[in-house]
């Protein structure tokens, strides 16, 4: 059965550990994540995350038997606060008044290796914009990618904007905070071809062949990829850019560099 | 010569008339874009944008000397206003103290048809999201479109925040507020064919042969393009999706089906 209670202290301890939660450090020292909205709510039991606490606003419009129809929730502690505590949990002006506390989603370097023919990955230098890195990653999942590194300078994945603009995709991608410069040399001990963009790289991406293993390397939005870490890759390519534009926004690169392989390698299938 | 002024008075008409600037109504009113920031100031004097006014916080670091060497600046009204002046005309939190009060882009149907076999368009219904136009504009222009089509319900383009993220292409890329149910007979009428997506086109972008008179009509963000206007045009393709996405986001989608333009008609173009 579900356990229902009532919070209506902003001291309640339960209210000041959900407030940690809105921090790297809280996130990181609690392994929770705190997620809004139904839509989010519903991905991560679709996911099959490990709930911890269902949180409510008393003015909410929620129906409390749709998600408790979920088996998955039927044990849950759920907790009904009042608007104004609710507000103080969260970071949204005009919040739906439905949230939840689940583990942090963690994963094994040595879990994503694919053993299958295909295996795609992304390598993130200091990528700092939250809707940038939420976008990159739910391209990613769309595209097939099996784990995205994040190097050092990399806005946090739990950050709330990065977890609204990833959409559910968070609780699906694996996601690895690594050294770059240490990853590199393991995935092309592994096989795996590493590729990254250079604006005077002398080849089109959509004329270089990718490799069926591949991993892209992007950079941050303001000034690239390392050079170190340009030195260390395999190939780097350009994506050709016509008018006056001095760059594309990084989650657009990802997109056409991440697209151009799902054509070359579902064309490849067809053969 | 440069005339050189000084605003002491929050209640200076210069300050009400350019704080009017923040608003689309005060703006089309006006004839008149309020723009931040060296990096912008210099794209719109490439662009040759008529200039009214450059405003600058008495306590920014900038050097006069180098935007008057722009001739082009050479007889512009120049006004110091105090830092806390300057807040009251920017959306943003830490101005770098420079801006410019330029006469409004306006670009007229009739100029943006292309008498070349190439030609590329998009048109836009009701994408509501700022940073997704802005991202739009910028990859636009990158991939050589010539003319934006904003059908109704989509945002601004001139919303700060539009500017923002589009950098300096919404100064080199034609943007036309239009009836989409009215441009879609007229492109077909001048043999540019139109395309769009559906997550049920059953053909994917990559085995469509794209048009080189072509027109991609993406839609808003969470609804998708309205079906009437899906009726309305030529073909319909999907994006490939792996995992368990619902969909891409609105820039993604337009970056994949632009650059794959590209792609089709550079590989054409070298045979």
């Amino acid at each position: 059965m579900t356990n229902i209670h009532s919070i209506t202290s902003p001291q309640n301890q339960h209210i000041k550990n959900w407030k940690k939660l809105q921090t790297k450090k809280g996130r990181f020292q609690r392994q929770e994540l705190f997620i809004e909205g139904e839509h989010l709510i519903l991905e991560a039991i679709k996911a099959k995350q490990p709930f911890l606490a269902l949180i409510i606003a008393e003015d909410a419009k929620v129906e409390i038997q749709d998600l408790k129809n979920h088996t998955y929730l039927s044990e849950i502690d759920v907790y009904y606060v009042s608007p104004s505590i609710f507000q103080t949990l969260t970071e949204t002006n005009h919040p739906q008044g439905l949230a939840a506390v689940i583990k942090l989603p963690t994963f094994k370097l040595d879990e994503i290796w694919s053993s299958e023919a295909e295996g795609l990955y992304l390598l993130l230098d200091a990528i700092q914009d939250p809707g940038n890195l939420g976008t990159i990653i739910r391209t990613a999942e769309a595209a097939g990618v099996r784990a995205v590194f994040l190097g050092e300078g990399t806005v946090d994945p739990f950050n709330a904007k990065v977890v609204r603009s990833a959409m559910g995709s968070l609780f699906r991608v694996p996601l690895l905070d690594v050294d770059l410069t240490q990853i590199i040399p393991l995935l092309e001990q592994k096989r795996i071809t590493v590729m990254g963009t250079s604006p005077h790289a002398g080849t089109f991406h959509y004329n270089y062949s990718y490799a069926r293993q591949c991993a892209i390397l992007l950079g941050n939005e303001a000034r690239g990829v390392q050079p170190a870490l340009l030195e260390q890759i395999d190939q780097t390519v350009q994506i050709p850019m016509l008018g006056q534009t001095e760059s594309l926004n990084v989650s657009v690169t990802a997109s056409v560099l991440l697209y151009e392989y799902v054509r070359q390698v579902h064309m490849a299938s067809r053969m």
